[in-house]
């Protein structure tokens, strides 16, 4: 696991969209934009499926996720894993989030991603590199 | 191979940043932003490394990528297969498309992307269908 520093943190929220990369059994990777995120804690994310597709086939036989954003405070690459929730209090809890930010939309599953690792993503001889 | 659509070359061509995103043998995604991409034609996409780290080593053992951006004029997942080229007549017309665009960027390798399939990105029912 990985605490998420003040910094990525501000960065993250300052961010409208995010790329949700996964990759299926074979290695062929897919990314999606998201706009449906949140901080749980310093360690996890909370991604909220509306529309996913080939994201959600993907988790299902392969946990491992990266989420790259780049907003107006800067950004990172974040890797971890994921769970699933469909039911019980996570899902509740996303549902009601997400219709407070949009009344029509239907989350089909939430998605909690435990954190890992974050890399940077600043061009440059320092790109890639680890920091947490 | 698919050949892109004269919408789908718009709206690349008017999206500055695109994300790419690959997969290690073990199946953990990465997904960077990069700037220095162009149509080869409409079957082949040059992605010009200068700071690849993880990419690189991605692509050396999975050729399989992901390129998604979401630009003024709309956006699409395009998935394709790579090659690497560091020295030929590739490479070189990278370095010198590089270099016009800004003269101190050093390119590393030439990264050829053969279009396997477009996907819509779009929020709604239709999100994630491929499209070509």
């Amino acid at each position: 696991m990985a605490k998420l520093t003040a910094e990525i943190k501000e960065s993250l929220a300052a961010t409208k969209t995010a790329y949700f990369a996964t990759a299926a059994k074979d290695g062929t990777p897919n990314a999606v934009p998201i706009g449906a995120y949140k901080l749980l804690d310093d360690e996890t994310i909370l991604v909220s499926d509306q529309y996913f597709n080939k994201t959600l086939a993907n988790i299902k036989e392969n946990p491992r996720v990266a989420l790259t954003f780049w907003g107006e405070k800067g950004g990172y690459q974040i890797k971890g894993t994921v769970t699933i929730h469909t039911s019980g209090t996570i899902f509740t809890e996303d549902v009601a989030w997400v219709k407070s930010l949009k009344a029509t939309l239907e989350p089909k599953s939430a998605i909690v991603m435990k954190i890992t690792g974050v890399y940077t993503i600043k061009p440059g001889p320092d790109a890639g590199k680890k920091i947490l």
